[in-house]
């Protein structure tokens, strides 16, 4: 828990409250071992058993309502001005707090479109209606989705500072990896000789171990999101690997794709090198068009018609998601005008947002071509957090 | 993942819905990196990104609509007979599922009561019901509530055997900690001892490490829920440690109590004694009382009124929790009937639930007596899976 980080992002989050036109903003939430609400560690920095509301106003209050277990705790981590025990129910000292303050628009955690801003779950919603019900508020609540689209959004300083340091450490990795790389040996070796790397340097993973790093190699591969299999990697596979670590609470998210060479083969055939310069330029024509205030859809559009013009199929997913606390952060995405992503790809880009740009194409007889990068919305453009791979790797056989 | 294990529970998920007369339960998740449901774990054994529904009927059909991309590896994780893969939205395989089994209840994951039965977020209710809208079924959509607290509840053999063995390596801790407390150290000693043999034994932590242990020790503590602080134990003070591990998926939760000599005592001060003595003894005459059919909040009064009427305040929460996969799990609660509880004192005891008893008093001038028990329901009764604390830990100065 980094205490100043949290105070940083309170007050980011004031003043998004502030343009937004937003009066009070409430994370509801209830025994967070069992299920946690994303935007806690953001804002809050412990967890919570019993009914709490961690309350933030737009001018500046913080106010968490906690169990009488749990005040102790709550001002030892001293991330709320005021702390107001109960020992009963959070109803009345609830409505107490609503109002003093009167909030015409009270934004809670619920989002059809972003995960992050949908951390209150539906017994809870009730709760709330039901706890509210005979007050003006239950009618004045709003979905805090662009709340937490800005302030997830927007890195401060402090956040890029830890970003970059994240990707350095990453880079460090995937070039361990390509030392250790051969052929003979399998999926689950590359990651197991990961795990060690990450353990002995005390990171955490990005997401969940069992596919972090996923590692890909040759034509018959399972595709994205799985764990590492038995497969052995061999002379004329292409290979791929997708990893991130946690560092000091914030994820990176690389990949990387090397060739194997074969008997007497010094360079890659022509169309593996075909393919992995197609997913090269399109990052590089992706990157060119982010700036504040363009489309996501568009972006991921760019990638994608470059890939399928050059006569691959279009990648089944995003062309590139935000990074931050967790892997796949923030609003406004990098996709298609699919449903499966709601209004994300209509959202326009903001400055100090991170973005990955991670294309995909099937080079057939050889496997899969993927390259990740990591940028930062700048004033006028973008900037590459990690560099794109300028080279397909080549692994002696 | 232990696939068994799953494919165990989700037989017993379809007797319990043929018990409680519903046809289909769907736990709907997205992004569970981000936010997780805590049925999860226990009935598929991987993560989901995009919109997923996870079904079981009460034919024993067990069916899980993915997105594409996880297609693989949900067929490599093999814990659903059915996977359905989509590209661009879950919508349609959804409703041609629904339509398949026609079910009349069809029980989701949402409830007031018990955050288990919770893990539906308010935005993806809203999304469910919009898919379902044109549908007979956004009208069958029922609470798991019932399913979720029975399935949890009722520990399998192969759960029950886990359980056994966590305890046995908690209490292993506990009686190293007994040789490692003296006074002078600070209660941060205490759990940095204590994770260093949780890490060298490669378990997890019960609860979150920051306060996993607790450790309290003597008179102006801080209570229950707050992590270690800087404290430093010294003769005269009551010491109690709140501590338990993840073993093999399961939870253990136990509480014991120590009294620190000061110079020239050989024996704890009689009110010290007293205080742990009325903590036994409301234990055993609470876990006297547990059998099936017993209601939930007349256990913990039985423990409360003794307490009370040996002239202690009465503790500021439940008597005890069911534990499982997480350390608060299950339905029933041993608590009294205070709003914060909602329903869970008023369920009845079930075979085979494992509940902990943990009262707790202040003996003034000395700090807090605690002890925490865990006991399994059996037929007619139950039985203890760790012992009680017979007799107060005395250490020397």
């Amino acid at each position: 828990m980094n205490k100043d980080l949290i105070l940083e992002k309170q007050q980011q989050a004031v003043e998004i409250l502030n343009e937004k036109g937003i009066d009070m903003w409430m994370t509801f939430v209830r025994e967070t071992g069992n299920i946690k609400d994303p935007m806690l560690d953001m804002i809050v920095g412990t967890n919570a058993t019993w009914h709490s509301a961690f309350i933030i106003t737009k001018e500046g209050d913080t106010i968490a309502i906690v169990g009488s277990l749990e005040e102790a705790n709550m001002k030892i981590v001293g991330t709320f001005k005021t702390v107001i025990p109960y020992l009963k129910s959070i109803k009345e000292d609830l409505i107490n707090t609503l109002e003093k303050y009167d909030p015409q628009k009270i934004a809670v955690n619920f989002s059809r479109n972003s995960t992050l801003a949908d951390g209150l779950t539906h017994g809870m919603y009730l709760e709330l209606i039901d706890f509210l019900k005979d007050t003006p508020y239950k009618d004045r609540v709003v979905s805090s989705e662009e709340i937490v689209a800005a302030l997830r959004g927007r890195k401060s300083d402090t956040e890029l500072a830890i970003m970059r340091e994240a990707v350095v450490k990453t880079l460090e990795i995937f070039d361990e990896v390509t030392e250790f790389l051969c052929a003979g040996i399998s999926e689950k070796d590359v990651a197991n000789f990961v795990f060690g790397k990450v353990e002995e340097r005390g990171y955490g993973y990005a997401w969940e171990k069992e596919y972090c790093p996923s590692v890909f190699t040759g034509p018959d591969t399972a595709g994205a999101h799985s764990g590492p299999t038995d497969r052995i990697i061999q002379p004329g596979h292409v290979v791929n690997m997708d990893f991130g670590i946690k560092y000091k609470g914030y994820c990176s998210d690389l990949q990387r794709t090397w060739y194997i060479l074969r008997e007497g083969e010094t360079e890659a055939p022509e169309e593996v090198q075909r393919g992995f310069n197609v997913i090269k330029e399109s990052i590089e024509l992706a990157a060119k068009a982010i700036k504040p205030g363009a489309v996501a859809w568009e972006i991921d559009a760019i990638a994608r018609n470059y890939i399928v013009e050059h006569g691959y199929e279009e990648y089944p997913h995003g062309l590139g998601h935000q990074v931050g606390r967790v892997a796949h952060d923030g609003g406004a995405l990098l996709a298609p005008r699919w449903e499966r992503y709601g209004n994300l790809p209509y959202m326009t880009l903001e400055e100090r947002q991170v973005f990955t740009i991670e294309p995909r194409l099937t080079i057939p007889g050889y496997g899969i071509a993927t390259v990740e990068v990591e940028v930062v919305v700048t004033k006028d453009g973008c900037e590459f957090l990690s560099p794109n791979q300028e080279e397909l790797f080549l692994v002696k056989p």
